[in-house]
């Protein structure tokens, strides 16, 4: 089963991909394996939505703020969080079910996100490549009109598939005694952080042929100002309260 | 690579574990495989705390409920939601850096799910069993003390791993029509969902000896009532202040 962990330890985002579809078959032997994930008290709040019809493809694409590869993959699946499918189970047998709860929340959205690594898994064992596009949270209140979503619906992030047309750089990762900690959460020493920034700076000049050569650090500055400022009012207005 | 697609779809929550301990370099090889999943704008969110302190595994076990494979599997990991890591590169570069946006919070939990499914099939693969535990979010202020978390990092879930001793059921899922919807969300017709409660029942009736019998939309009824309603508080009080 060493396989396994070669393949898990050379994913990289695909975002160009050979024109050829995805088979039905295989997509519903991905979505299968998404199943197959742990899910939280079993609720499966994790709904798929293959996106076959080409117009809706390329505003997905504009709405994602110009990803072209949204439109072009072999396949696109947008993953949402769905606690309208349980809210009616419990409705139907005369029970209440709010759905506003912060935890609720929380439970969907890992519920979605295990769900969907295992798709990632399933899909590049079956030699396609995949990238997850969190910018349809960009303009998600569009997303959901597209895709009729009902209250209680949000889409997490979508979910390029394909035959892999590049073979992108291992992009590396922060040192495994940063994130890996024992008994107690440590501060990694700056040090560790420093290298892991040169190593990146390298990595982005070695891939843009030196046209960028931000740090880890410095990418995160940018990050920190564009987050989406209004996920909260649109969760809110879906039913999501966050209570 | 039809081996990875098996592997994916004999998932079982595992409760009952051998004694033998899972050694370090295993543990290791599995982080790493976490780190390979995509993480949104390269963020890595994910911390791992391996808990070694057999008193604090007791400790963990109570808070979680008293699940006792938390003390007992081979090993236990939190996994948590880590802004304060990326706050502190920013901060270090002069830039500010709150924290407190619920996009953030949506980004730094699902990169958590996403490295700990990594792990998940990881350490499936190499023949030791796993099971989330979601009880770390019973008490989770007492969890974040114990393991002297700082403000904006919050344990997700905890993860039990270890050399099975049981070899559980499968649980069945929702059909694949239920949540594998095309171009626009559909409900699924009430005898979809009907005939799952049939089988659920027959799940837990074979699985119990018949002290258990009820449906799926009767779980999520119970479900519906014990939605962790201190996480809202908890969380802000952590700098999650979900703006």
């Amino acid at each position: 089963m060493n396989d396994v962990i070669a393949l898990l330890q050379s994913h990289r985002s695909i975002r160009k991909f050979k024109p050829d579809a995805v088979p039905d078959p295989l997509i519903e032997q991905i979505v299968r394996c998404g199943q197959a994930a742990a899910s939280s008290s079993n609720i499966q709040a994790a709904t798929v939505i293959r996106v076959r019809d080409a117009g809706k493809r390329r505003r997905l694409a504009e709405l994602a703020g110009g990803q072209s590869y949204v439109a072009d993959a072999g396949a696109f699946l947008v993953f949402c969080a769905d606690l309208h499918r349980p809210g009616l189970a419990v409705t139907r047998l005369g029970g209440a079910f709010d759905g506003g709860m912060t935890e609720q929340f929380i439970i969907a959205t890992v519920d979605v996100a295990l769900a969907a690594q295992n798709c990632a898994v399933a899909a590049e064992a079956l030699g396609l490549g995949i990238c997850y596009i969190g910018g349809l949270r960009n303009n998600p209140q569009d997303v959901c009109e597209l895709l009729e979503l009902p209250d209680l619906v949000y889409p997490v992030f979508g979910f390029c598939l394909g035959y892999p047309d590049q073979v992108p750089e291992l992009k590396p990762r922060l040192p495994l005694p940063v994130v890996l900690m024992e008994d107690r959460y440590q501060d990694a020493p700056e040090a560790a952080i420093a290298g892991y920034d040169a190593q990146m700076r390298d990595y982005y000049r070695s891939r843009t042929g030196g046209q960028k050569s931000s740090s880890w650090s410095e990418e995160l500055k940018v990050l920190a100002g564009k987050s989406r400022p209004h996920m909260r009012a649109f969760l809110a207005r879906r039913g999501f309260k966050l209570d």
